[in-house]
């Protein structure tokens, strides 16, 4: 049975009809919707061991920086729920604790929320192990346990906190775009986003594309350009389904197609997510927002990136130190169900690229709106 | 059978070691390379009528905006191949003969090859037809029948002739780019094309491609980063296929991809194809060059087209005026195998799109290279 009850957020943005929900913890479980399997079948699956947690999330089951963080630690949870032992066993259990822990870390390079949400676990372990320093090993190691269900349970409700207030600063900045009638197309304000970093790459609501919920909620009217997003698909699969879920107006078009509907004066903003963001403002998103960043320069076209705080990594001083995942080159090639390219021709596939913080107009964060210089603004923003 | 020898090149490129056939013809159809089926499967087809060749232009088994218009004359004279009548037909034939022009015209609107090669067939009509006064109508009607069969294949000849000049004047700017050492990795010249300009496009050795082939005949090494072009994948499918077979060092990228490796200082020059180039520079190519060109701006790399001069349209003072063909979304949603997009989202899928002349560095023609200011250099070299 699925608890829903924790999932329920304390402000339901009433644009939600049909609510998916990306994670959920069914008491003995993680509920995953399988995102690999969108647009055309809507299933779950449940996650009830740390490997297929890595499995999960290595195969884009699960994706999107901010779900990852939560689907990584409620894998930590998984990892060790079953640890039995008593008097003695407490060491052992730590071992276990901190082999799950790195082991989950493996799963994918570039965002930071995953290494941020395993951080998170880490801590809540060595919290509930001095809180019970004068208890036996096996009251301890229960004491974790629970500890460590509820710490992935915070993430969770934390997550939706923060989109909720990423909406709400970033609706802002809608609103002073769309006060200028001339940015308008038939009393719309056109969004070009990349990938999806909407309600189903975190646990509702999305990042960047909360601000265009909480807009519709307080009646703006938006028209969503969803780039297709190259090699895996997560705008045409992905924020595609969510938009059209939601009621929000959406048209897919080829990545390649972003330069024309900005030529033709379409896009009054762009809007994306991100997987990690350095001290100077440099942002790792998905392959192809560098070139969505620049285009948009050049046209002239603000370019919003919304970021939960913990995607934010002060300790890179630059995007360059960001690493970069690449994956197989069978997404590109094999991907689509039809052969798409010559047999064993050479093919790149990076999964991320780097766009500078000069491209960057702002940074939508939950605790704020931030603008260059980001290396003195996003301190003020950025979590401990 | 196959008459191969009217589709011998005066002076062979070494460098076709497989030499693939875009458009040949047999003695009484066009034989077709179905480039539908590529890069799987290769496929002829022969085309006897011409609502086939209709067809084939406008699903693409033939595409290229050089071996459209070689396709559509050869469609032209199978249109009234079989036309019958003795004494008093001549008008009919004409009626017959101007309806299937008009008709093939209406393959696709963007490539003007399509009709300056119907114009060449209309001209060569009525010079028969002025040849032939003082004959009766039947002597007539075959002397123009010959003689469009003769200019269909002059067309193809010519074709040839136009890529090889192109890419002996083209290969001169690579040698000057690969004569600052700077500019390549491992001792290759880097280059990124977009869709597909290669031999496939034309009749053999292609447009953009040509100074490739030419150079790497003369010793060159090159390395082509082929965009995979969304959504036909023309680049995956033909341009990575034809480059492997012809020995040239490839990888395919996705168009999302292109930015990451201009960002990464591996490409040194950008060439692409045109499928009409208005009187000041603006140049209409496969949808998603203009991206490519506004890339190559910001990262300082020269951005090169090859353009038959059959491709030059003074009649069009900007490229705002060149028709964009609008093609049907499920070629985005649908044409990769598998459903990539929600049933019923709306889809823009504009074919072509349209790079400004500001963006050009230079345009290399059969007759020489031209740069900007286009409104004075591309009337030196075009066609009459």
């Amino acid at each position: 049975m699925t608890n829903r009850r924790s999932f329920r957020p304390r402000h339901e943005c009433l644009i939600f009809r049909v609510m998916l929900q990306t994670i959920a913890w069914t008491g003995s479980a993680v509920r995953l919707l399988d995102q690999t399997k969108l647009p055309t079948e809507t299933a779950y699956v449940d996650i009830a061991e740390e490997k297929q947690m890595h499995d999960a999330i290595r195969r884009l089951v699960v994706r999107g920086a901010p779900a990852i963080g939560v689907a990584a630690a409620f894998g930590v949870y998984l990892g060790v729920k079953g640890f039995r032992g008593g008097e003695g066993a407490l060491l052992k259990f730590m071992e276990r604790f901190n082999e799950v822990c790195d082991y989950l870390a493996t799963a994918r390079p570039t965002a930071v929320n995953l290494f941020w949400a395993i951080e998170k676990m880490r801590r809540a372990a060595r919290d509930a192990g001095r809180d019970s320093r004068s208890h036996g090993d096996a009251i301890t190691i229960d004491l974790i346990k629970a500890r460590l269900l509820s710490a992935a349970q915070e993430l969770l409700e934390d997550d939706t906190r923060v989109c909720r207030a990423i909406g709400e600063h970033g609706v802002k900045l809608l609103e002073e775009l769309a006060a200028d009638k001339a940015r308008l197309r038939g009393g719309e304000l056109s969004v070009l986003t990349h990938c999806n970093a909407g309600g189903l790459a975190t646990v509702q609501y999305g990042a960047a594309l909360a601000p265009i919920y909480f807009g519709a909620e307080k009646g703006m009217k938006f028209h969503v350009f969803a780039d297709e997003t190259r090699p895996v698909l997560q705008g045409s699969r992905i924020t595609a389904y969510e938009l059209k879920q939601n009621g929000i107006p959406v048209t897919v078009i080829c990545d390649s197609m972003a330069a024309t509907v900005m030529q033709e004066g379409s896009v009054a903003a762009v809007l994306v997510g991100t997987d990690r963001v350095a001290a100077n403002g440099d942002v790792a998103n998905k392959i192809g927002t560098l070139g969505v960043a620049i285009l948009a320069k050049h046209f002239g076209i603000p370019f919003l990136v919304a970021a939960p705080t913990s995607s934010i990594d002060l300790s890179l001083k630059t995007g360059n130190e960001i690493p970069i995942e690449q994956r197989d080159g069978r997404e590109v090639s094999e991907g689509l169900g039809k052969t798409t390219a010559p047999p064993d021709v050479a093919i790149y596939n990076p999964a991320f690229d780097v766009t500078p913080g000069e491209l960057v107009t702002a940074i939508i964060t939950e605790n704020g709106v931030v603008r260059a210089p980001y290396v003195e603004t996003l301190a003020t923003v950025a979590r401990a």
